[in-house]
């Protein structure tokens, strides 16, 4: 075999594990979306034989040699087959570490506990979901001893989501935003709370279905390659670079909640479509770390969406859509600034968002250092709830059942949410260096904003670890003090400091 | 291996089969009713991956030697196994007959033709559309080459979809058609015509959908597993007999158009939702043959929808959601029942509809004979509308691009329908020595004829060939008289002939 044909053989290969990936990914967003109540069962089957399928692919004997052949020759290699080989090089040896038979097994475990959770959060029956939890727990401890049994189990799965994160660099980040957060939030508690009762009525759903069109197409989002639908909770999914979905939920005794979700997920969308085309059908042509990810979509939720410069732009056209009589561009901007610790992390402000992540970081610590029962999760939740935000849990619907993470395995993803918000607010700092980000919003515009994404992030994909992307954006390390004296500054202004 | 373990080994190929059939399945049902609109490519790239795993499951070679293994272990088998491996044998030889590279090229083509039809169809530009047909049309002559070259092309592909029917028996059987209902479609065409004004006017989509719930409720379609969706031409895919799609189309202006099509998915959702559990997972578990299905689908679309005593049934809940003061519902039953020359099949009334399938019948034979081009379709079609119902074609749209058929490479289909009319036809002949059919609707309660449907045929998957199946079911040859005894005593009796 020569290199040439290792390398085609090599993409050959990505372009098939896409195709079980498209596959597996649309039998997914099918069963949140369109299929039938009862039909989890089969659509578990199905899950499980691509992915063994995938597996097969991903871990055999013939990859395993195509692979070792490549390293042989890795000199010879450009930079894009480097990259693959190590990435895939990397996940073989994890899936390797973990017996066929349980990986499988676990794939069922996550179709079934999604199913599960769904129903239980509908019926704020945690009982109910509290089994498949504990095996998911288990599974995770589990499979993390088989990954890298010198590590942390916690530090694992931070890994996974986050390259190079582990719980040192949390408990650092973290304190930084305990230090200048928890006093900001505490000042703001005294003071006269901003009034939010534009965005609260009675706003028909077609109408909000407008909304999210118009959304979409002030970002630039290409609707001929990405899809709106409806679902329990909202999140992207990208089948490919040239299919990707967002859900949103629409909630009609408030408008805003829908909104920021179609920008949040808009924001993945972005991303997502806008990986090179030369990295299309490879593992290379997603976005690299959920961290990344987040700062994208909490950069257009946040960052775009929150500014006063975006609730002005945008206000005439909610008035068009829902009448709001009375009420003006800053009051918009001030309800959907309104800073109040509160219950459900989706619907969080800005501020007191990285309060709710730090409820979850501490619940997966504890639970990944055995601190903590499934079973005694609920009173858990609602203590931290209690330390953190200061409020009361009065049901595990809007507690310990309200996301839809941990039904779908992923332990370990919440920190990139607060992490990504930093990254954005730094991001956003060197952008304002080249262009005039309020300008563009105020003209309706998001082309420049984009476009200087697309360079510096985007077109990129998966080709850069991501403290290697974040150096080559910013010039210097990450610094979590550019997001909270962006935070400081905008609602100290706010509430009048 | 043991043929103990060699069945297993079956049953487990079988449910990878039925996986990999699902996830097709699914893309096929996300590519027309949620995707977005320009990522057809990508979708066929996947679809081909899967197609070719899925075809190396049913001809590679240890799929090969197990069922040679089974095969001389025949007398061995139970019933199942041995029809498993009957179906099997038969798929086997006929997919090996066909090159791989040019199977996966079919497939993809298939992919492509669907899109391109659509948008032919909504710009009326059949030109776009031809190149694609010309080469579905090629590929069918080439591949019934490969299948069988001792055959006609067009018998190759009329046993495809009913096993056992050929060019001759539909001749035998379109030629009683013709001398029976010619006559009576003329008398009728020179008595006064029924007016059709109550399913006429404006009629909410909403609403319609209602409708749609409410008809899948009286037949006693198991919702938990089957969903209803919206595409441009109606349809019924089943992706396993625990999750069937069936499809309809609202028209605002007459709300039976969707009605009649959620009656008749609604009958193929029915046989496959009660196919026996027994024959899950396998090939067994599926309706056995095109004509066999629509004799189920026509039969609740014409012989129950079309009934004197499902419109009284239906009447006063139509009433309630659309209003139609003034009406009876004997001018319901007799709007539904106008029989017309037309020029859309779907849309046709239970008297002319086979006049639409013999024009596509003498248009397949003649593309099979090469005896008409592709290029002269149109005028071919328009000819022929002419000829056998007596209408000008305004535009292809209404024409020959009106149906889905060919362009998802079904040449051989069309017969079917007219063929399972005639099976309905003499189905409730042999109910009715059995059951009070009329009494049931009367009571809005069709469980018995379900019950007697699954008995007779539905339970029964594709155990048995079509031919054998009918024997089983009526203890005598099938017979189109029925059919057209049927059309003539209720017609005569609506026109008062």
């Amino acid at each position: 075999m020569t290199v040439e044909q290792a390398v085609a053989k090599l993409l050959e290969l990505q372009k098939k594990l896409t195709a079980y990936n498209h596959a597996s990914g649309l039998l997914y967003y099918d069963g949140v979306t369109t299929a039938p109540k009862e039909t989890s069962d089969v659509r578990g089957e199905t899950l499980t034989i691509l992915g063994e399928a995938s597996y097969i692919l991903s871990t055999g004997e013939e990859t395993s040699s195509l692979l070792d052949f490549l390293t042989e020759h890795e000199s010879e290699l450009d930079e894009k087959t480097r990259r693959i080989v190590y990435l895939m090089n990397k996940e073989l040896r994890e899936l390797r570490s973990i017996p066929m038979n349980e990986y499988i097994e676990y794939q069922r475990l996550i179709n079934d506990a999604q199913a599960v959770w769904h129903k239980a959060k509908d019926e704020n029956n945690y009982d109910m979901f509290e089994p498949y939890l504990a095996k998911i727990v288990e599974t995770h401890l589990r499979f993390a001893a088989y990954i890298d049994p010198s590590k942390h189990p916690y530090d694992v799965w931070l890994d996974k989501y986050e390259p190079g994160l582990n719980m040192a660099k949390c408990e650092e980040f973290f304190s930084v935003l305990r230090e200048k957060l928890v006093p900001l939030i505490k000042k703001i508690g005294e003071k006269p709370q901003l009034s939010d009762s534009v965005i609260h009525g009675d706003f028909p759903v077609e109408a909000q279905r407008k909304l999210s069109d118009r959304l979409m197409e002030i970002m630039c989002i290409d609707r001929g390659h990405c899809g709106i639908g409806e679902t329990e909770h909202p999140f992207t999914i990208n089948f490919t670079k040239h299919d990707v979905r967002i859900t949103t939920k629409y909630h009609e005794d408030d408008f805003s909640d829908s909104m920021f979700s179609v920008i949040h997920e808009g924001g993945h969308a972005l991303y997502e479509l806008n990986t090179g085309d030369e990295y299309a059908f490879t593992c290379i042509g997603t976005g690299v770390s959920m961290g990344i990810h987040e700062s994208q979509s909490r950069f257009f939720e946040n960052l775009i969406g929150r500014s006063q410069a975006f609730c002005e732009l945008l206000f005439p056209e909610l008035q068009e859509l829902f009448g709001l009589e009375g009420y003006t561009a800053t009051d918009f901007y001030r309800a959907v600034n309104r800073a109040q610790p509160s219950l459900i992390r989706i619907a969080a402000d800005e501020l007191t968002y990285s309060m709710h992540i730090m409820v979850r970081y501490e619940i997966e610590k504890m639970l990944m250092n055995g601190e903590v029962t499934t079973k005694e999760l609920p009173a858990t939740w609602n203590r931290l709830y209690k330390e953190y935000l200061g409020v009361d849990v009065p049901s595990d619907k809007e507690g310990v059942l309200q996301d839809s993470h941990w039904s779908g395995g992923s332990i370990g993803y919440f920190p990139s949410y607060a992490l990504g918000s930093a990254y954005g607010a730094q991001f956003i700092a060197k952008m304002r260096e080249e262009l005039d980000v309020d300008e563009c919003i105020r003209k309706g515009d998001l082309a420049p904003v984009n476009a200087w994404l697309t360079e510096k992030i985007w077109r990129h994909g998966s080709m850069y670890e991501p403290a290697q992307l974040l150096e080559m954006v910013l010039g210097v390390p990450f610094d979590p003090t550019y997001f909270t004296d962006y935070l400081t500054k905008k609602f100290s202004a706010l509430y009048e400091l």
